[in-house]
């Protein structure tokens, strides 16, 4: 079976883009993707669009997309895995190359979330439970879901409040530096703290926005590959996995059973482990979220994720550099975009084109976990230089 | 590569399903699917979830439908692709085993239609096209696009209202020996004359109904299949094509431009022609669908599809049997589950087991064809016996 190299990369400015359409949007990232990879639309196959959004006025947004970048008539798919959306549409593009069925396919990830009538998205997002037992009787949002997590993790692990801040201000420092984030300013661990509380321990600055952008990923065949460019990254294996609807029938709230499984799957076929990679892209919708994710992927002990980053030991420079790209907190979450703009970013490292925020690359290995609802869905997809 | 074989199938009643909930709708086909493979939940290792349906209250349907099927844990993506949803559902299903990633993958094809708040589906419907400029600016609905397509293929080919008429008695026919079809009565020609106009030259028995329902369908590779059955059904090729959001710009509306090209990946994939077919199920959301749908695959010369039903050449014991399961037209269009249920009509037909409805199999080669939206998407997926 061929492998499957990224051969193009594109993303658009993250943050309120209610200047532009949502096909416009997919075109700012799709343009720099096909000329990254020096290819016209005629040579795109299939396109997979991940879109979460049930907002859309067009019943089928993603032929209104398909369309404005000229891939009509190409095979085309619509995927969704919540805020793991993105993913789901990169693993969709490897699959159609791996089989064979294509030589070239297309990942783009798009959302508009600014604006939108209705529902206000704190409320569309809170859903992404089960809705009618936690959302509709109880109430439960979604920053509501991660608090959960913070307290459960800061009693039984002493993670703090300060820790959970490190986070934000490692991820703003990172945000600062790359051009199409959506928060471009450093913050101190005093902004944090003193930010307004959302749902104790969870303040402001622990919460990522809501964003609009796009970010598009083209895929290639091995032989095709070695026609386009000289420096492929490869996709070594992505492992998906689930989660209940209902957070009451998980075990605990101390990291996410879907993490662990998928990550378990990834390594496994991709045949690595935890402490091999360069560079990583985690979910961090909240800050608690990015420390569990180091504890679920293995980059440290159980426990021990709130003392990773008080050590610095997730920036340049230390163990494992994560969401160097600024992440969900300070790059923004267009929900349908998070999971292709993470494959981006660890494009970018791996090919060592990331300026300022560049990581050390030894052994050229990334990776990129994107998580969909609380857990509800996980998507690691494993990256190889 | 490993072939990819269907193991399993199952579908719930089609109709009105206010009785059930759409994960317990979800059941009714997974359960019988499972059995069916002799397999438990344990085995599937990932789920593809098509639902095409925005109107949801729960802002993520798959998780809470594979929860309930006992999948929590699983791979999982909701794929859509407009009325094509439930073939993007097998073609995702398809792709992880065919890569190796699985062994064992289920596709359940699932909406729920009936009573739902808001606008209503002929609205949401309606938006299946350039809904910017299409719907919003000239009132556009799903019937007024085929009417479109009628009109110019009876003026180009003299194309009848009662040849139209033929393929609702036909498939009302069929559908009356399906029971899991939504409509159990046959007709007449003149039942479908007679009723009210909806959108010239399309009346009320040209339309198919809006309904709930569900199927699902277990594939596995063919080392696992040799243990699960005797019976596989292999699935040779799955071609995708897509086409403009906007019908203005399709060059005409004598046919679907999707159709053509994804039937010639799908024939291309799996070194058949049109005319070896034993049996075909064909996207009949409008008589005219049918119709356009029996030249566009080949099983006639353009403009001779009206003489084709006319001639009962697609009745069992005619050139090429089509809808024996009573196609959308009666046994019902669940958006996301008419997909996969095409691939369980002609599993059972495939496998002989399909009762008063057995078509004749020869070459042992069937046919489902899978449109999203007005040729928006076109599925096309090839069985084998």
């Amino acid at each position: 079976m061929t492998r499957v190299a990224i051969v193009g990369v594109g993303h658009s400015k993250f943050g309120d883009r209610r200047d532009v359409s949502l096909p416009e949007l997919g075109f700012e990232a799709s343009k720099p993707a096909l000329l990254d990879a020096n290819i016209t639309p005629e040579d795109v196959e299939f396109l997979s669009v991940g879109i979460a959004g049930t907002w859309y006025e067009d019943f089928l947004p993603a032929v209104v997309v398909s369309e404005y970048l000229g891939l009509a008539g190409k095979g085309l798919m619509r995927c969704e895995a919540a805020c793991a959306t993105g993913s789901a549409a990169v693993a969709t593009a490897y699959n159609m190359v791996k089989t064979g069925q294509c030589d070239v396919t297309m990942a783009l990830g798009i959302e508009k979330m600014m604006g939108v009538d209705g529902p206000t998205m704190t409320e569309v997002i809170g859903r992404a439970g089960y809705y009618l037992w936690e959302f509709h009787n109880f109430g439960m949002t979604f920053p509501g879901y991660y608090a959960l997590h913070a307290t459960q993790h800061m009693k039984k692990y002493g993670t703090t409040e300060e820790q959970l801040a490190k986070v934000a201000v490692k991820n703003h420092k990172y945000g600062a530096m790359n051009p199409t984030a959506h928060f471009q300013r450093p913050i101190t661990v005093d902004d944090a703290l003193s930010s307004r509380v959302v749902a104790w321990p969870l303040k402001l600055y622990d919460c990522c926005p809501v964003s609009d952008g796009a970010a598009a990923v083209i895929l290639a065949s091995e032989e095709k590959a070695k026609t386009l460019t000289d420096s492929p990254v490869w996709v070594e294996s992505i492992g998906i996995s689930s989660d209940t609807a209902s957070v009451s029938r998980r075990s605990d709230f101390l990291g996410l059973r879907a993490t662990v499984k998928a990550a378990e799957k990834a390594f496994k076929m991709a045949n690595v482990k935890p402490d091999m990679f360069d560079v990583a892209d985690v979910h961090d919708c909240f800050t608690i979220a990015e420390i569990l994710a180091y504890e679920d992927l293995g980059f440290c002990e159980k426990g021990k994720g709130g003392q990773l980053v008080e050590d610095g030991q997730t920036e340049i420079g230390g163990k494992i550099p994560v969401n160097v790209d600024g992440g969900l907190k300070a790059k923004g979450h267009p929900l349908g975009a998070t999971g292709t703009s993470m494959i981006v970013g660890l494009t970018h490292q791996l090919r060592k084109e990331a300026g300022k925020s560049q990581a050390p690359i030894k052994n050229g290995l990334a990776l990129a976990h994107n998580v969909g609802g609380t857990g509800h869905y996980c998507y690691v997809t494993i990256l190889r230089s």
